[in-house]
């Protein structure tokens, strides 16, 4: 099987010697080192490779078919100190089932690609799922490309360094109108398959999804010579605001997490000038994301009063729930039960480039497979290789399936 | 006057031009071009310029005299974002002291120096004032050269590219017995020359302050997937002890501050696997000091039980409180006097190098030139020239005298 052989290819790439965890991000050195072994695999197993107008890698088997396409894949890059399988494992998985098809002398009647998403973190530039939001449109071009890393690169430099041309992005018409249907196989981010005690699942949708930048400013001064009454500190503002999402997602039932800060000057001895909160929220519903994050506002705008700093507010992108396609669900439902006596279907708050393609009206499916810690984002994630193989197997059913 | 001419040199150095701030960290580009600075000047008016052995610069005037030496300094390197002042403008000004006695045609009879301290804000290597405590022994040169910035570099590399040779780090007795008094003219870092309405004061002692280290360690996870139950999220740790530090101090009456955080991945999707605070007390006595901070840890190492996660405390630095040298204080008052009505005594919470030479047994003095913004480690710190003048003008008084 060249799953194997395909991942231990990928494994050391971007991976910290420190922590074991994985640094791909968008047009980083480790994350064009993944695209071009995306490049060389698909192209050593026949497939067309083209790079479409958004930054997006796609591999053709048989594109001279008409019809709409099946879509399998994911995506290459990682968070920050990531796990080796968020998105790779979809990628390599993807292939593996054409490849898998291939050895059977399957022939398609539908022209299928293996895609891998550009940037489905956001890790770089704040935005998840840039990749496929620029394909729909959710995201204009001239906004993505004016996001700034964290040494002030814009998406728009860092793309054209990595040899993209910017004046492509935006939404493809053409290539939405061909793709009939994407399944993506990712790896679990939370525990439900291990209570379930099983090693594949199917996705029945994806929580609504919000990120929010609370940026409080204050005024600079000396730690040892600011009388207290004085001060106007903004990171308080930031760690009440931590402080207030737990609270208001534990008590309403919903995620909430205060992951990233960013303060200035970030001196021991100096009170800061500014301090920015980047706050995750998810909730089963829409009403309850609304009531955490409203709540949140509310609460941040007094604090910021007390405190005598200014608050700038921003929404950075909110994803709507997504409730994936019924007929493709039933379909993929219907194929992997011929092989098994059960199959469970699994919601997640975890976002994910499927999302943004159901939400864009394209039939849309994803299948998990388990991870035993339970753990992801994190040097820990992990997916036994039997388990893995199970969703190689699945998914190589479903395009079997799709593309008859 | 040459004051204008080289704090018009100087002022560009290091400068962003987005905020105005100084970024001259130790041994960085922009704090090397400090020290060329300061070489060419002092040769330029015939002083003789030699690098200790902890990267400190001395200028000498009249090196040849018998006796102990006559030193006024401060130092050249800033906080991240500072103001122009702290630290240059006390250098610039004993320069212009120094001067302004050759111009008169004043021969001292003991020997005079004009020192830059390495590191003083400490806010590359986290330990303030490194170049003195260094020469002292206080710091222990193998801990020193260990410490590493932001990006894992070491003092021992930073100052091995720097062209320093670290073997030489460590007490140095010579140069220390050869101190008879040090004199170092510094910018107010708080409102108390506003108060009183004066442009120059003269210090009476410094707050004992303490720089502590609060390592939050917890499991690093996907903000969406997550249950709010299953979390070990280390930024709440870091989010409550800002709010403690900030509520202990007003209680206490001291000044406590976490201006410095450092979170791993600090991804907007994920829960951190780590989080550091850096805090700074201060205090007008030690007991309450060790109040604030034991109070502090208790409350710290709560939170992390509470929390799920676990916690490294680490004390990075502690000053005792300074009062200066009472007999070198009377005669600095004495000789001020003489050409002014009233001189004000001013006690403040900023550590100095003076604090640390005070500590070894070096009888040390300090004048304070009025800030009118009340604003320090900012770009907002300022002197008015009129000020700055009357500040050369003192420590020119003051040299005279000691040096006769």
């Amino acid at each position: 099987m060249s799953f194997e052989t395909w991942w231990t290819e990928l494994l050391p790439v971007g991976r910290s010697a420190d922590s074991g965890g994985y640094f791909r991000l968008v047009y980083t050195h480790a994350e064009l080192t993944c695209r071009e072994w995306f490049r060389a695999t698909a192209t050593g197993i026949g497939l067309d490779v083209e790079i479409d107008g958004n930054g997006s890698l796609w591999a053709w088997w048989h594109s001279e078919l008409a019809g709409p396409a099946v879509v399998l894949g994911s995506h290459l890059d990682s968070v920050r100190d990531g796990g080796a399988f968020d998105g790779p494992l979809g990628v390599v998985s993807s292939l593996a089932a054409v490849e898998a098809l291939q050895r059977k002398g399957f022939q398609p009647t539908r022209p299928v690609a293996v895609v891998a998403f550009a940037d489905e973190e956001g890790a770089r530039f704040g935005i998840a799922c840039a990749g496929s939001r620029l394909l729909t449109g959710e995201l204009a071009p001239d906004r993505a490309l004016a996001l700034r890393d964290d040494n002030g690169v814009t998406m728009a430099e860092a793309a054209t360094k990595a040899g993209l041309d910017t004046r492509t992005f935006g939404r493809d018409e053409d290539r939405l109108a061909r793709i009939g249907s994407y399944v993506e196989l990712h790896v679990e981010q939370g525990r439900g398959l291990i209570d379930m005690a099983a090693a594949v699942a199917v996705g029945s949708g994806i929580w609504p999804h919000g990120r929010y930048r609370f940026r409080f400013c204050g005024e600079a001064n000396h730690a040892g010579t600011t009388l207290m009454s004085d001060r106007h500190d903004p990171m308080l503002g930031v760690a009440r605001t931590a402080l207030s999402v737990n609270e208001l997602a534990r008590r309403l039932n919903a995620r909430g997490t205060l992951g990233r800060v960013l303060v200035t000057p970030n001196s021991t001895n100096g009170i800061p000038s500014e301090a920015t909160g980047w706050v995750d929220v998810r909730a089963a519903d829409t009403d309850t994301l609304e009531h955490v994050i409203d709540e949140l506002a509310i609460r941040a705008a007094l604090d910021a009063a007390e405190l005598g700093v200014s608050l700038e507010f921003q929404e950075e992108s909110v994803s709507p729930p997504v409730v994936f396609d019924e007929a493709l669900a039933a379909r993929v439902l219907d194929v992997l039960l011929q092989t098994r006596d059960t199959v469970p279907l699994l919601g997640t708050g975890a976002g994910h480039d499927a999302g943004i393609l159901a939400h864009a009206g394209i039939p849309t499916a994803m299948l998990f497979v388990r991870n035993p810690t339970g753990i992801s984002h994190s040097p820990q994630e992990f997916a036994e290789t039997a388990d893995a193989h199970a969703g190689v197997a699945a998914l190589t059913e479903v395009l079997e399936a799709l593309a008859s």
